[in-house]
């Protein structure tokens, strides 16, 4: 790992090259490369140089649905395979019918602003995994993303991590940054794989998660939310973590909105940046749930990322 | 930093006597180099080999009063100054004339089974910084501990850390580990002297914290507990921060023993150890508070590092 240039030497176009390979020349490249050439140039201090990651959307593929909703969807159709009375029980019936209608008129209701179904999915979702040692959680998460296959795109979860964002993320560690990812999925679904997909250890991953019993000198699981990861709690959660304002955001929808405020709001230079999902061909076309956050970027100045113009590349 | 030694060899006492020249020969300075030398000769990864550590009493002095203590009582103080209608009103009054023996009462209270003033002077406590950003809550606290005494000791707090936790700090990071803090105390209040006075840099202290509002990309303290990092607590944030079981946890305290025995009942190689407080000569000699923690560590074994027997030296 190359860690640092000489103090006020900006990186050559070659070591850019060597890392942004699936970048496309262009105003999104240029900010990002600008951004941390300036940030070597200027002395920022290594151990300010933080980097905060969405994961869903942003570093891998959130459509036709969530990664960790098919993780859960399966434990519910399980749960209803071993107990027939679950099968006429919201959300378990429509796991088990596989009714993503039902699923889908969730969300719906949800920005409609009714969220009496909200609280039937999660009150099922929260009961999916509680009961079981962080341990036995890590190793199910784990098999889940290394095994399943995506939907549609049919590569295996593990494998739907956007490329570039992977080249990002080895640039700006070259450069000396502490990259950590700050998502809405769930802190310990995602621990198991990111140090593998991402080079981004457990401790640098932020996320949602449930509240854990202490017993016996073990940890394990409870149906209890504690954070939900999203919206203003990405920078709360942001400093609880690393005691630190990022100097650096990615994101790629409304719940990131807070978390890149945080990261442009810093005295010294910044980058605050949004993936545009425009590709439905290669991936998803979608802004649904990002309305607000594009707004905020045109208004704000952030960088916006196309995955259609900019990304010459999307999965390896 | 030397991190690891070549596989299978373990370190010359030369080296350990680089590092713990302020611990006797004996027990408890064996069972220390013992376990850090079967972690490198069982090739134990380096990103397992993380050691957690209490602070109040075990890695700086906490007697008469913890230090925290101080800090919020100057500044219940500075506030009944300002305001004369709080100087009637418990805990400002207490505050305002020095009155420990108030205080101290309600520590006897809470042990008897009363907290009806534990909560009058939590309530003053929580008020006593809330409504700052976290920039300035983190310029209050430094400048005090770099500045305010020890009220027996006579030593800047800054000082105030124990020579041989420092030197056992130093010699953990030569071999591989990555050392964490994992104290009762306010994790803001700790983090700007943490990395000056024990090398173990913010985002490796996880502490107690109070409930933060983002508004405007700023973060401000409010008035609403949000962690007591205390007894069964200490491990659900110890893996909520660091993803992983601590092969090695040192503490003090009742406070301490579910930190205790989560690395203990690792399936590997672990340390749990206490810190006996029984020289009065040139620290503080008590076992208040660590009654429990000591019958645990007689039970299962853990290693007792005595200050009048242990170590030759206790402040630098």
């Amino acid at each position: 790992m190359r860690v640092t240039a000489p103090p006020g030497l900006t990186w050559s176009a070659e070591t850019v090259s060597d890392h942004l390979v699936s970048w496309n020349p262009g105003a999104a490249t240029n900010s990002v490369v600008d951004f941390v050439e300036r940030t070597v140039a200027d002395h920022v201090p290594v151990e300010e140089r933080v980097a905060v990651f969405d994961n869903d959307g942003t570093l891998w593929c959130e459509k036709p649905l969530p990664i960790q909703a098919d993780f859960i969807l399966r434990r519910l159709f399980e749960m209803a395979q071993a107990d027939p009375t679950l099968r006429n029980r919201q959300p378990w019936k429509a796991a088990y019918e596989h009714d993503y209608a039902w699923l889908g008129g969730v969300i719906a209701e949800h920005y409609a602003g009714d969220d009496t179904n909200v609280r039937t999915l999660l009150g099922g979702v929260l009961t999916a995994h509680a009961g079981i040692s962080v341990e036995e959680f890590e190793g199910l998460s784990e098999s889940f993303l290394r095994e399943a296959r995506h939907p549609t795109l049919g590569r295996r979860y593990v494998d739907c991590a956007y490329a570039p964002m992977v080249e990002l993320l080895g640039y700006l560690e070259a450069n000396g940054f502490s990259n950590y990812i700050a998502s809405g999925g769930g802190r310990d679904f995602m621990r198991p794989i990111t140090t593998s997909m991402y080079g981004v250890p457990p401790e640098r991953v932020i996320g949602s998660s449930v509240g854990l019993d202490f017993a016996d000198g073990h940890l394990r699981t409870t149906s209890t939310p504690e954070f939900l990861n999203d919206g203003p709690v990405k920078p709360v959660r942001i400093w609880g973590r690393t005691g630190r304002r990022p100097i650096m955001a990615v994101g790629n929808s409304n719940g990131d909105i807070q978390m890149l405020e945080y990261a442009h709001a810093g005295p010294g230079p910044s980058l605050s940046m949004l993936v545009l999902h425009d590709d439905a061909d290669r991936e998803f076309d979608y802004v649904a749930g990002a309305e607000k956050a594009l707004n905020e970027a045109q208004a704000k100045g952030w960088t916006v990322a196309s995955i259609r113009s900019d990304w010459a590349t999307v999965f390896d």
